[in-house]
C-alpha cells in the first residue's frame, strides 16, 4: 500500500462514555508519537461529530494538546470532549449533497484520514462515508473506532467504554448490597440498568459473584422474555433465604408480547434513530412487587452515572481505549480503510488481548446480544461463564488528577 | 472523675453512610490503642443497634478485629457493618421495662460504656438512656457519636459522613455536567438529591464553583419555598446563556402551601399494571418543564448511591470520622457522659478542626438547616460563603483496597 500523506480528522459520536476521551487521547498520541511515519502532519478534531464537520467547526488538536499532561487529563475526562451528535448520514443516492459537501471540506483542509469514534450508529456513518469516497478519485483512509458502554458491537470481543461502565456497576452493586443489608426488615431493592436490546451492562452487576460471592439475587436481561409471575415467584424464593433481596434489571426487558415492562411510564418519545425512549422499568417493577408481595420495595435507576463515572473507570478499559485509538492511526497509515478497529481476546486467564480490525460492513447496524451460554435456564441470572468473561474487563483502578477534592477534566473549546 | 472499669458496647443506628464504619473503626482503635488507660477490657458490638442489644445479639469486636488490616478495610466499607435499626426508645415512664431490660444486659456483660453512632433519632436514644441510667446506682458513661449524610445536627460544625456524601455529589455533578455538554440541542437535566428538611447535600452540588467554576445553573433547597413560575423563568434565562442547563433540587422542596413538589404531582401516566405513577421531585419538575418549555428534559435521582459510594469518600471526612470515634472512647474514660462528640471548626483557610463534645440534650431532635447567608436572594442558588464552608469537607481522596477490580468490604457476622 502506497504512503498517503495528508491531515487527519477525528470525531466522537453517539452517547458519551467514561472512555471515549481515552480513545481520542490514543488518536492524539498516535499522531504525536508519529506512529504513522510522518504521513499525518496535522490532526483536526470535529466539534459535535459530522454535524460540526459539515459546519467546519474544527479544532487543531496537534496545537491544543501540545502539552502532554493535558492528554493524560483527557484520558480521565468523561463524556465526549469534542462534543457529540446523533446525526445519521443519508442513504447514498438520497441526498448526495451532504457527501459532496464533506468531500469538499476534506479537500479544503487536505484531510486524507478520517477517524470516527462511536457505536453502532457511528459505524453506519463510517460505512456510508467509506462507500461514497471509494467511488471518488480523492484517496482517503476511513476508520471506525468503537466505543459504547453497551458492548453490543459485533466482531470485537468487547467495546472500549464497556469495561468502565461495568466496573462502575460492579462497584456500585457492592455498595448498594452493603447499604441494603443494614436492616432486618424484609425488603426488595430493584436496580435499573441501561441497555435497551443487549444485557451486557446488567450482566455486569453479577461480577462480584466471581470475586467475593456477593451479587444481586436476581438478574433480568432483555435477551429473555420477562414473565411477571415467574418474577414474583423468584422474589418470594429469594426473600425466604434472606431479608434483603437485590434485583438488577435491564431497562429494556420486555414481556412475551414485545411490550416493554417500563413502557407505561415512558412518554412515547422516539430518538433520532427511531429508538424508543425508555425509563421506568425499575419503578414499574417496584409498584408490582409492592402490590403483589407487600413488603418494603425501592427502585434505583442508575441513569447517566453509568456512562460518565470516570472517577471509577476500569484501568484495563482505559488502556485498551487508548491502544485502539493509537492503533487506528498506525493502521490507517499502513493502508487500513473501511474497517473498524477491534479488541481481540487472546486469553481470559490470564487476560490478554491484541488490537485488530475488521470490515466495517460486517459491523454497522448489527447488535451483539448476550449469548445463551451466559444466561441461566430460569432466565433470572447469568452463568459463571458470563462472570468469567466479564471479570478481566474491570481490572485495575485509575488515578485521575484531583484539584481541591475534584477530578480535573479537560474542556476543548 | 474517678476511673470507671468495665466493658464497652458500640452500636450503629439510622440510615447508612460511607463513613459510619470509619467511626466504628475509630472506637475499635480507641479501645485497641488503650486511649482509655486500661479501663475498658473488652468492646462489644450490638447487631442492629438497640434492637439487637435487647436480644443480646452481641459480637466481640476486640476479638473480631484482632487483625489490624481488617480495621483499615472497615474504614472503607460503606453502610453500617454492625447493622442498623430505626427503633426509638419509649418516653421514660411510658414503658420502663425496656430500660430495665437494657440495664440488666449491661450488668450481665459488665458494660459500663455505651457508644451510639447515629443521627438525630439515635441521639434521642442516647439522651433517653442517659436520663434513665442517671437515676440508677449502676454507673455508666453514655456517649453519642454523630453521623449523618444530612449534616443536620446542631452544635457540631458538620457531621461525619456528610463530607463523603458531599464529595460524591460534587464529583458526580462534574461528571454529569460533562455528560450533558456533549450535544448542541437545548436540554434541561434535573438532578434530585437527598434531603427532606435540610439542603446541605443539595448545596454540595455547587462545590465545583469554588474549584473550576463548573456547577449546576440552578440549585433549590428545602429551606426556601418553591415557586413554579419563578423556576420556569430561571430555567428560560439559563437556556438563553447555554444549551445544556443543569438543575440540582432537593427531594424535600415544597410549595408555599407546604405540599412537597414531588408529592402533589402525578404524571397522569398509568404503568403496565394499571397503577398510577406517583412521581418524585425530579420527575415532577421534568414533566413540568417538558409541558411548559417543551425542550428535551431529563431527571436523574441519585438515590442511595449518595450515602454508600465509599469508593469516592472524602479523605478528610474519613479522618474526622475515625477521630471522633477514638475521642469518644478517650473522653468517656475521662468522665464524659450524656454528651455527643462534635467536630469544631478552628479555621476554614487553611482548614483546621478539633474534636469536642456537648450536652446531648442540646442536640437530640433538633434540625440544623442551611442558614440564610448561604442562600442567594432569588432562592435559586447558594452563595460563595456556602461554597467556602463546604469546600474543605471534600478534601482528599481515599485509597480503598481492591481485589480483582472490586473494593474490599468487611462483613461482621
Amino acid at each position: 500500500m502506497s504512503k498517503l500523506i495528508g491531515n487527519a480528522v477525528v470525531g466522537q459520536s453517539g452517547g458519551p462514555t467514561a472512555a471515549i476521551n481515552a480513545t481520542l487521547a490514543g488518536v492524539i498520541r498516535g499522531v504525536r508519537e508519529n506512529v504513522h511515519d510522518g504521513s499525518i502532519p496535522r490532526l483536526y478534531g470535529m466539534h459535535n461529530g459530522v454535524e460540526g464537520l459539515l459546519e467546519e467547526r474544527l479544532v487543531d488538536l496537534t496545537e491544543f494538546f501540545a502539552d502532554e499532561s493535558k492528554i493524560d487529563d483527557l484520558e480521565h475526562t468523561p463524556a465526549a470532549a469534542l462534543g457529540s451528535c446523533r446525526r445519521k448520514l443519508p442513504k447514498m443516492g438520497e441526498n448526495d449533497a451532504v457527501y459532496e459537501k464533506l468531500l469538499e471540506i476534506f479537500k479544503k483542509y487536505d484531510i486524507r484520514y478520517f477517524f470516527y469514534i462511536g457505536g453502532n450508529d457511528s459505524m453506519d456513518t463510517v460505512a456510508k462515508l467509506s462507500a461514497y469516497t471509494k467511488g471518488h478519485d480523492y484517496e482517503m483512509r476511513i476508520v471506525g473506532v468503537p466505543k459504547t458502554i453497551d458492548n453490543d458491537l459485533v466482531v470485537t470481543d468487547h467495546t472500549p467504554g464497556f469495561g468502565s461502565a461495568a466496573k462502575y456497576l460492579a462497584v456500585t452493586m457492592q455498595e448498594i448490597i452493603r447499604d441494603c443489608a443494614v436492616y432486618t426488615t424484609k425488603a426488595v431493592t430493584i436496580v435499573e440498568i441501561m441497555g435497551r436490546d443487549a444485557g451486557w451492562l446488567t450482566a455486569s452487576a453479577a461480577i462480584g459473584r466471581g470475586v467475593n460471592g456477593i451479587a444481586p439475587d436476581l438478574i433480568y436481561l432483555p435477551e429473555r422474555n420477562f414473565d411477571m409471575n415467574e418474577f414474583f415467584a423468584s422474589v418470594r424464593a429469594a426473600l425466604e433465604k434472606h431479608p434483603n433481596v437485590v434485583v438488577a434489571v435491564s431497562e429494556g426487558i420486555r414481556f412475551a408480547d414485545g411490550t416493554y415492562v417500563g413502557e407505561g411510564t415512558q412518554s412515547g418519545v422516539v430518538d433520532a434513530f427511531g429508538h424508543k425512549y425508555l425509563s421506568g422499568t425499575g419503578k414499574a417493577l417496584e409498584l408490582a412487587v409492592k402490590a403483589e408481595i407487600g413488603c418494603k420495595v425501592r427502585s434505583v435507576e442508575l441513569n447517566i452515572c453509568q456512562r460518565c463515572a470516570a472517577h471509577v473507570a476500569s484501568a484495563i478499559d482505559l488502556e485498551e481505549s487508548v491502544a485502539v485509538g493509537r492503533a487506528a492511526v498506525k493502521g490507517a497509515s499502513e493502508g487500513v480503510t473501511r474497517e473498524m478497529m477491534t479488541i481481540d481476546r487472546i486469553s481470559t486467564k490470564p487476560y490478554a488481548y491484541k488490537i485488530g480490525h475488521n470490515d466495517i460492513d460486517l459491523i454497522a447496524n448489527q447488535v451483539k446480544r448476550v449469548p445463551d451460554a451466559f444466561i441461566n435456564a430460569e432466565g433470572n441470572n447469568v452463568t459463571d461463564a458470563c462472570v468469567e468473561y466479564l471479570l478481566p474487563l474491570i481490572a485495575g483502578e485509575v488515578s485521575p488528577k484531583y484539584e481541591s477534592g475534584l477530578p480535573v477534566h479537560v474542556i476543548i473549546d
